[in-house]
């Protein structure tokens, strides 16, 4: 039995972001896993999701970035505290900076594998290092700054 | 009559990205325009592109961001060269680097007006800033580091 993802554990009211909330039926719903210390993710692009032909939009792999980073700084957070994913109350995060360096051009009809990596845990901040490969072969590296959602933004 | 926008000079060859080719029934379809020595782009979000509920995406803002000044990098480019736009051969951009701070959340459901403004055109690279903001108030900012196309990734 597969274990439930991070994102599996938001509550609804924090599941419709377009890249991984789980009931945005037009998202991008990504999975995010623990792999020992590493966050592994694993996204099919679609065909639209094209740069110049045969290659993925950088935008999707900002988009996918983001979303693993954010998604890891949550669990991340709940580890630190000892907690279990899902419960109350959710620590979820925004994202303060996002930093990527497209390092070659992405092939695109291939899975993309997104690992993470936490750098910094510290108060509401996260720092996130994550790496993104087609095949084996690294082709863009990102690096988020995470900071839990303020209360007064958090839906009630 | 209106200008047409940086994107509609593009090769149809070019014109297929996620977020800026016009030939992408699927895509963002963004365009661009110069205002002086400003390049400046408005979209409205789907409702879609949420994040937490009431606001926009952070990934949508990348690739925002990401499109609106890879375009500006090639109009610079033109202006450069003292070239018209869509003049042969075409002068398209990659991006080498993708860097935004989110700066306050964006709210969902108004036009996101972006403004960049070259800082550097050397060879191939062109460094642009790019700005966020709605309703005046600035949400985010980016800047891009843009290559030209290589040749051998240019379709024939």
């Amino acid at each position: 039995m597969k274990a439930k993802a991070f994102q599996d554990y938001y509550p609804d009211d924090l599941s419709h972001c377009y890249g991984c909330g789980r009931l945005n039926s037009e998202g991008l719903q990504i999975k995010s896993y623990w792999e020992g210390d590493e966050a592994v993710c694993t996204y099919v692009p679609r065909d639209c999701h094209t740069a110049i032909p045969g290659y993925v939009y950088g935008g999707l792999i900002a988009s996918l970035i983001d979303c693993h980073s954010t998604g890891t700084a949550s669990a991340a957070a709940y580890r630190a505290e000892g907690r279990e994913l899902g419960t109350a109350p959710a620590l979820r995060f925004l994202t303060a900076s996002l930093h990527v360096n497209y390092l070659k051009p992405t092939p695109l009809g291939e899975p993309l594998e997104l690992r993470a990596s936490v750098k910094e845990v510290k108060g509401r901040k996260v720092v996130v290092a994550t790496r993104l490969s087609v095949r084996g072969e690294i082709c863009a590296t990102g690096e988020v700054v995470a900071v839990q959602v303020p209360e007064h933004l958090m839906p009630r």
